[in-house]
Parts: structure tokens; sequence; C-alpha cells
């Protein structure tokens, strides 16, 4: 294989946030343009919900700090550390030691990176969910990885993930010694019930395979559904990576802050690879961490139940589609809609409804080649916006629906 | 391979910023310990040399203007690339796309590991200097890469940096397609001399390599040494990446900003890469781009005399001492100091430096295995504190000097 032909499977064209960039394309433009206000939901709008009070304040003091703040070891700054080691210990429910067992990166992504990173040689099978977030395929390709998918049959029961875990057992039994997935899942939203994350704890366990769970939409769960974090489970993995980051409920994406915590000698590796790929997460916006799990009294509960309202708002426009569904979001902000047969192919269609409506969504292709009657919207959005883009989608779906 | 053999080979006990997390051991403490303020020669000191006047406050207007500069393409928000690729083609030479030719990174080592992720496949051959920045081979390691090293023969002339043109042919001629040098030099600060860099573009050329130039120092030269773009000359090779940014004469490391511009497959490849290793350099921090190459007038002039300086006063203090020597730096922060036999080892005697004079260098054995009797500072620092370290380093070097 040549350089060229890796890197042509990792195709970024319909990536979140690259859609500016596609060339142009000879689209089947039907009836008259959709007009009304812009929405891109293929990443959250931090002006509709804005960063953690307090943060851009606690940048500003690490600046004014100076050299203690620009530059910090590799895993990150000890006082930060040990804070954040301290909040995820609590959050999570099971100790975290800020010497051994957590590393600051850049960003969720950074964390990601590094932990697949640190854990796949050439040849190595590697077991992802399908549908799951669309870098962890290409991850596991880029490192030379053999990709095992395992299905997760979101759409049996609101009870449980449906994720197969017969399909993951045999994945492990066929060789893949590491696996990784998302709690609460993106792009879906659903949460895997305590009984599923159990059994995959003891699967991992029995066949002494790693894991990188990644808890990134962890803290904007909405009610009715329990999480259950893996790590604080009786029975568990030797090697074992959680994955989160102050960037998606607390809008602090613009900072790039992420966090890996676990298995020391994971941790370890991690930070050799950091020290050749990125030094560490940037220096400054480390001082940003402070906020984190710290902010203003009913910051959090506020937040969720903002979003909460805007998924259900967003529920009630496709409620009475035809052919239109999607599982109402247990925890984050994303919401995987199914689609109806169209004249058009999904891809086409979405470059379509960009044009025609300006409303910009993922394809289901970025989360697993099979998912071509879904797309993915963040709908951490401006809530009248958000609504009247998906009414703008459902008036343009049907000039495309298959009769 | 096993992933810990593999990551053995990638040490970070040794590196810069590293050092205070090394694990304590036996040291010969000989005579009292020498007084006087700390100073960390692993890095430059960003409070004794302030960061761009003008740097923070585009930093806090990027925060204000919400989420455009929050989230961007990976590649970095367009008026930014279209601002520093008009600059960097007036620095260089030559013209800069930015649409296609450019992309911001987090700091210069994320551009580097872009560059080395998106030209590496494993079992290829990669020539790197001996002496060079410590990541190279490590990062040549990592992508499974089998490093040539080409000698560097600096002690020879004032006039080059006495790359071993000779062995770079030869190891392009042993089937590498991919050199990466550092220009000025890291560690030893000397410059390529226009004719090496010819030759380099040529052979480069002649033999379809791929050519990484790593500019990171190149805005800061000291007079009496003329600096050449290798991308700006008549013949050079097909496949070119320079790399450079404001972290280092602009004391802007805390913001974690790189760049890297060159040929368009390569750049498409990188961020195809760095779509999966970080998303993008860090959203609000790329604001802090607007202030380079438009620095306050005068304030790049004064900061190359001060380190001139420096440079000169800390030269003045090993002149005399036998068996202590270094070229003196044409560019950059860095001296690479070459100390007697000792009856310690080199590792030893670093430790002991640090633990009895409060004063950390990086040793020479970082940049190249032969390097035992080198050390490298970073002579960024406060003058007056970096003098008196030196000062304690001489005093130092007498109770362990072999006789």
């Amino acid at each position: 294989m040549t350089i060229q032909e890796k890197f042509d499977k990792l195709g970024i064209d319909n990536a979140p946030g690259q859609e500016a960039l596609q060339k142009n394309a000879v689209l089947e433009l039907r009836g008259e343009p959709l007009p009304g206000p812009a929405v891109d939901f293929s990443h959250g709008d931090v002006d509709a919900h804005i960063p953690t009070p307090g943060s851009f304040e606690v940048f500003a003091a690490g600046v004014k700090e100076g050299a203690p703040m620009a530059y910090t070891p590799y895993r990150g700054r000890k006082m930060i550390l040990e804070q954040v080691a301290a909040d995820l210990a609590a959050f999570t429910g099971a100790p975290v030691d800020p010497a051994k067992n957590i590393i600051l990166t850049p960003g969720t992504q950074g964390a990601l990176f590094l932990a697949m990173g640190a854990n796949i040689m050439p040849g190595d099978k590697v077991a992802i969910v399908e549908p799951d977030y669309f870098a962890n395929r290409k991850m596991v390709e880029f490192f030379g990885g053999e990709m095992i998918p395992v299905a997760m049959n979101y759409k049996e029961s609101t009870e449980k993930s449906g994720i197969d875990l017969a399909g993951l057992e045999a994945a492990f039994a066929d060789g893949a010694r590491l696996f990784l997935f998302s709690n609460p899942n993106n792009p879906v939203g659903c949460i895997y019930s305590h009984d599923e994350i159990v059994a995959i704890a003891a699967l991992a366990k029995k066949y002494d395979a790693t894991l990188i769970v990644d808890e990134l939409y962890s803290r904007q769960v909405y009610p009715g559904t329990a999480y259950t974090h893996l790590r604080a489970q009786k029975e568990i993995p030797e090697n074992l990576i959680t994955i989160i980051g102050p960037s998606k409920t607390e809008s602090l994406s613009g900072y790039r802050l992420g966090v890996a915590f676990g298995t020391e000698e994971i941790i370890d590796r991690m930070e050799k690879l950091q020290a050749i790929m990125a030094l560490r997460c940037s220096g400054y916006n480390q001082a940003v961490f402070q906020t984190w799990f710290h902010e203003p009294e009913g910051f959090m509960k506020n937040r969720v139940a903002a979003h909460q309202a805007i998924r259900d708002a967003i529920l009630d426009v496709i409620k009475d589609v035809p052919g239109v569904s999607a599982r109402p979001t247990e925890g984050g902000s994303y919401l995987f809609i199914e689609i109806p047969e169209l004249d058009v192919s999904l891809h086409q269609f979405i470059r379509i409804l960009r044009e025609m409506a300006q409303v910009t969504v993922t394809p289901g292709t970025e989360f697993g080649p099979q998912f071509l009657h879904q797309f993915r919207i963040n709908f951490s959005q401006d809530k009248e916006k958000a609504v009247a883009a998906m009414q703008r989608f459902v008036t343009l779906l049907e000039r495309y629906r298959k009769h």
C-alpha cells in the first residue's frame, strides 16, 4: 500500500465542519429555495449555548501567570491534573491517581488518537460499534489495524443501546484485543444499560482485551435514563481508558480540552505519543479546566433542560412525517434521523438541503457504510432556528420522496 | 514487535520539561550546594521575554466573536489562513495559496507530526541529521520508518552547517525518500549555507525525495549570517513542506500555534490526519496568528538583539574553561555545549547539576546517541540569571572533571 492509498481511505469531504470546502457538484434542484436562517447541525452553536461562565477569566489569569502555565509537562500541569483527577473520581465513582492515571490532551479527539495510537500495532484487530463516532474507524485505518464491526440494534428497544453482545464476543474470540465505543453513543444518543456495561466489562476481562470508553457526553443525560460508568464496576479489564472533556455540554470546544484517564501503562504510552504529537494540551488553555465540574449553581441543570426542550421540539416536527424517525436522545446533543427512499442519493440530498435550505447535516455513511438512509444532527442550536430548519428539511424531503 | 516494545523506544525521561518527573536516583553529590535562582534551560522563559504585545487582546476578541472562531475547518479559519499565507509568502520569497498549500496546526510539533505521518509508511527509510531536534528520530520510530542518520560536522566551519552532503546522497541512493531537517539547526543553532541549501534541494529533486524543512527559528537570525529559504530556490523537489510557527522568538508557546505549508497533495494528507489527531489548531488560539509578522515596530529587532546579548554573555562565561566549547549560535536560542570527560556519566552530571545548582539542561543524547559530551541550553532566559547559572555549571564541572 502506498501512502496515497492509505490516505485515500481517510476521506473527510463529508466530515462535520468541512462542508463549505466541498467541490461544486451538479445538483438536481427542485422548486424554489427555502429561505430561513442558516443552521449548521454538523456541530453545536456556542453562540446559542455559551461557554461556561468564568472560563475566559481563568484563561486570562493563566496568561497573566505566565511561564508556569505556558509550558507544562506533557501530561499537563500538576495542579490542574490534581483537580481534574479528583473531580473525575467523584463523577465516575472510582479513584484516579493524578500522578499516574491521567493525561490532558488537545481536545477529546486528541485523547482518542493517543489512546488508539498507544494500543494498535499494524495488523491488530479492533472492534468498533456501528454506528459510532466517525473518527473511530478512521483511526483504526490510520494505525494499520483491522476493523471488526459490532452491530448496535438501537431501534429495537429504548431500554438499552442494543449492542450485539454476541457479536462483540465473536470479535474478541476472533482475536480483537481492543474495543472502543462511545457512551452516550454518537450519533444515536442512546445510553448503554447497566447490564450491557457489565457484560462488556466482563467480556473484555475474559478475553484480556483493552477497552476505550468515550464518555464525552456523559454529563448531558436526560431524565429517565440511568448512566453507568464502566470503570466503576466490580469486574473490569486490566487495560481500561476512559475519555471525556469539557468541549460539548460546556461549549468549551474553542479551547480544545480533553482528558484520558485509566491504566497507568497506557497513560505512560499516551504521554510518549503526546510528546511527539503536540507536546501538550495548549498551556494557557489548561487553565480553563478549572471551571470544569465547578460551573455556577444550576448551570448544568439548565443546560441539560434547554437541550431536552430542543430535542423534543425537533422530534415534534418529524413525528408525523411518514418514513422519518429518530430514537429520542438519552444523552448528548445528537439525533440520528432516518429518512425514506428518495429519488436522489443521501449525499445528493444532503447537498441539496444545504444549497436550498441552508441546513447542514452529517450523512449516516460517516458512521458506517450501511447508514444510507440516516443523517446526524447536533441539536445544540438556537431552538427556534433549529425547529425552522427541520421544517424546511421536511418540506424539501417531500420534493424528493420516491413514489 | 509488541506495542510495549515500540513505545520503549520513545523514551521521554530526559526530554525538555519532563525533568521534574524523573524517578529518584542515587547521585554522587560532591561539595556544598551552589545557591542561586533556578534556571530551566530546557525551554525559553516567557516571563523574561514576554509574548508579542497584543496577542492576548486578539485572543480575547476571538472568544468574544464566538462561533466562527470556536469551530473552524480542519486546516484553520479562512481569514487567518489568507493572512498567514500572504505573510509567509513574503517572508520566504515564494507564493503560498491559502486554499491549497497551508494548514494551521497545534504547535510546530503538531505540524511535524502531521508531515511525518503523512509521508512515512512502515519500512520506509527516512534521512535524519545528527544532531537534530530530538522528536525527529522518535517520529520516524513511531511511524515504523527506518532512520538513516546523516552527519553534520558543525565544528568544522562557521561558514556552513557542515552537513555531510555525500552522506545525504548516499542515504537517498540507499532508498531514503524523505529527509527532515531543522534550519537553524536545533540543538546547534547553526544555519545552512546557501550552497548547502541549493545542494540539498538538487539532491532531493534528483532522487525524487520529499523534503520537510523545519524553519521554526528562522525569524531569529543574528547579524553576520545569511538565511536561505529552500522553498524559494530555483530548483526544488516536487514534494516539499516547510514548517514554522510563532512559538519561540515570539514567546507564544502557551497558545500552541504552528503552520505547515507546501505541496498541495501533502497538505491534503496532513488535513486528513489532523481530522483524526486533534481536529484543528485550537479555535480561539488561531486568532493569535493575527499578531504574527505584524509585531509592533522594533519588537522583533529588539528581541533578536536581546538574545544575541545573552548568547554572548554565556559564551563569555565558558570561553576560558578547558574542554568546554560551543559554536556561537547563528539563529535561534540554543547553544550545544561540549564538556570534557567527567568522573560521572553525562546523565548523572546533568541530574547533579539540577540537584546542586538548580540548573536544568537537556542531554546531548536526545539529539543523537553519540552526543555523550554535550548538552543543550535554551538561552531565552533572564540574562543575569542565565549567566549566574552558567557560572554555577562551571564551578560544578570542576568538581567532576576527570584527571
